[in-house]
């Protein structure tokens, strides 16, 4: 089939149940009633499947804006190719954040319940709100924010922290100036670029135009210096810090508050408890937030919320709950112990080394420093040398240059292994 | 305190943690060390909840764009204030298209499984693909597209259609131009709206500037004059409609294929398994769908997917996978014929009492037609004489009006009850 220039898209949405019977029945009979096209056309067939469709709708420019891959692919396409060149090596990941302890079972029971439930007349529930049920909005703001002036409905219950920043970014849109710290996790800037508040990248300083990178280094105690702060509209700021794993002091949020005086919060479950598969977050947008023209931002938030996402899973949301009950809460503190205890090990090891580390203070990230060094470059030593797997500084923003981010999370033999190689590698 | 001008929205990310034991505790205790304090001044403190802090960021002018209040929200009030009228009156809903009946065993089985999994060593899993578990992803393609060259990386698995509607009006922008049926789920033109692809809306003919809004009506068969259509860059075609409830023929369909030839397919189990609330939906981007400059759709939608999403929760996605077997196929057969025998004896009543209806043939919804009345007042007098919550066709856009759609979903005894109280209002 030729191709042609002036296609359009189309976006099919099959929002009724009724198709299903049919469908079933036609696709496993490859018949072709009117249901089963409607599906079964709209998508390209074996014969076209060889061809490309040329459409005539142009490319949104801002996606075109961004650099490279996404900073964790990346990692996971080298960590492929390392395997394939040492098929049995025995390799240890301390790269992406990713938990790996078992979720308490005071909480997996919650879910299991609710699950249950669901095949009950009584226990069924269907479409929740999309700011999230009632006892879970109370429990947050009880348990988070006791004594703040902080109301349930001011906590929006969302799939998790990464989807709530980009719908933060939806309701600002694209005529404001956001500020980053340098370096910082890759989805602040990435929406940024996606919304079109950014001019294109630059490379030679490695940054976006219209983005303020704010540097965060040992010398300044990986705290921005707000004196020198332009004016920009939004400011993403990340305590304890990924990936410097720095947690800012009081002395330091004081001053940030004193400058800004009106905050966002953004949170989630996925470290507390383990759900980064299970997905759960939530979002503090207090009402007394407004734009400059008095609007309430939170009923902006709201409103995006309500079209653009339709709530997180009723599963788990009865999961959260438990993770907020007595009995949940001290199960965490377990795990989270636990993990910490990996942080102090990991840090002793490069501290025995001579390395500058730092975080790993109340957070799960070290990030240890090789000056003059290009991370990737130590990112490729540590893996070809050690078969360990970390997560090279500069990923995060050219801040990170010359560092690399070593992630706490891991069963502890195999932080204990890791930790051997490292001594190995570095003695 | 008094409201200062200059003020910066800050958004403070908790993403470690490690606050959580410290905070668990300082909070309990309000106590005021740094960890509770990172997030505690976050936000507004008792003092100044009273005060409202304009902020000197301007509010995104797409959001000003959007009318009134979402649909649903607005019907729920309306539902609220005759409750507060009739305190006693056993209101019916068959307003919003939400299902009521459990979803099967077969399939909570399978999520209470994945839910206990996760509280083991050998069964616990973090971070899933954004795009989906290869085994689901799989289970899609094989079930739903057999042989038509649909490849399982093609399927992208999400939190479900509307979630997805709103991922691809990012991925396209603000610079296309979208077509849409009229009446349709309002999801597709607010999301068009808050991403800056319309202009402003036009009272006198209830349409926003820069969409092309598909009339369809009983005349046409409820399907678009495609040869009348400008040139769309996108065209959200739903089938079988929401709210119409008119399902296309083979026919209408094969002129819509060869006009576009190519298409982008939102789907969900929400109402094929009754997983409105438990969350999981997938589109399929067909690899061969190129934008004019020859990049590949999907190559943006997975960035997007990556960016802006965390991918669904790993418990939904067991259950989806349970939905694909072929005892949760079964039960879900089970479960769509209930819904199909509600909406033949809603559409049965209507007709017994002279009303032209609609739809109801392979979809949920039955759409009522009341010539020459407002469609806000036909659903005023029906709840208010009957207590029964239906949705005024008018709230899908000015081709709803003097429409009303009854949904199919409910307990049996209610559609039945519904249906009597139906025949007295109109006998």
């Amino acid at each position: 089939m030729s191709i042609t220039q002036n296609l359009t898209i189309s976006i099919s949405s099959s929002s009724s149940p009724f198709l299903a019977p049919s469908n079933f029945n036609s696709r496993s009979q490859l018949s072709l009633n009117a249901k089963s096209v409607s599906i079964c056309k709209c998508v390209a067939t074996p014969q076209e499947a060889e061809t490309a469709y040329k459409t005539r709708v142009s490319r949104n420019e801002n996606m075109g804006k961004l650099q490279a891959g996404y900073l964790f692919p990346e990692i996971a396409r080298r960590k492929s190719a390392h395997l394939l060149k040492y098929p049995d090596a025995k390799i240890i990941s301390l790269g992406i954040g990713d938990t790996t302890e078992p979720i308490p079972e005071v909480i997996t029971s919650a879910l299991a319940k609710k699950s249950h439930a669901l095949s009950t007349l009584e226990g069924y529930s269907g479409y929740g709100a999309e700011q999230g049920e009632k006892p879970l909005r109370s429990a947050i703001a009880s348990t988070f924010y006791p004594d703040l002036g902080i109301e349930d409905d001011d906590i929006f219950v969302s799939d998790g922290a990464k989807c709530d920043i980009s719908r933060l970014q939806i309701v600002f849109g694209s005529n404001v100036k956001m500020a980053v710290q340098d370096p910082s996790y890759p989805a602040y800037v990435d929406s940024s670029v996606i919304m079109g508040q950014t001019g294109l990248y630059q490379k030679d300083v490695q940054k976006f135009a219209n983005i303020e990178y704010m540097r965060c280094n040992p010398e300044n105690g990986f705290f921005p210096d707000l004196s020198s702060l332009s004016r920009p509209d939004i400011i993403f700021f990340c305590s304890p810090n990924n990936p410097t794993g720095a947690a800012a002091t009081r002395e330091q949020l004081v001053q940030l508050v004193r400058l800004l005086q009106v905050a966002i919060e953004t949170s989630s479950f996925s470290k507390y408890a383990g759900f980064t598969g299970v997905r759960l977050g939530w979002t503090v947008v207090p009402k007394q937030l407004l734009f400059s023209d008095g609007f309430p931002v939170a009923k902006d938030f709201n409103r995006i919320v309500c079209t653009c996402f339709n709530g997180a899973s009723n599963i788990s949301q009865a999961g959260g709950l438990a993770c907020l009950s007595p009995e949940g809460l001290k199960a965490m503190r377990g795990v989270i112990g636990f993990y910490k205890e990996n942080t102090n090990i990991i840090v002793d090891t490069f501290d025995s080394l001579g390395f500058k580390v730092y975080g790993g203070k109340s957070a799960p990230y070290v990030w240890v420093h090789f000056p003059g060094q290009n991370s990737w470059d130590v990112f490729s030593e540590i893996l070809e040398k050690t078969h360990v797997v970390t997560t090279p500084g500069s990923g995060f923003g050219p801040g990170g240059e010359g560092f690399v981010r070593v992630s706490a999370f891991g069963h502890r033999e195999n932080v204990l292994e890791a930790c051997r190689r490292f001594k190995q590698l570095y003695k």
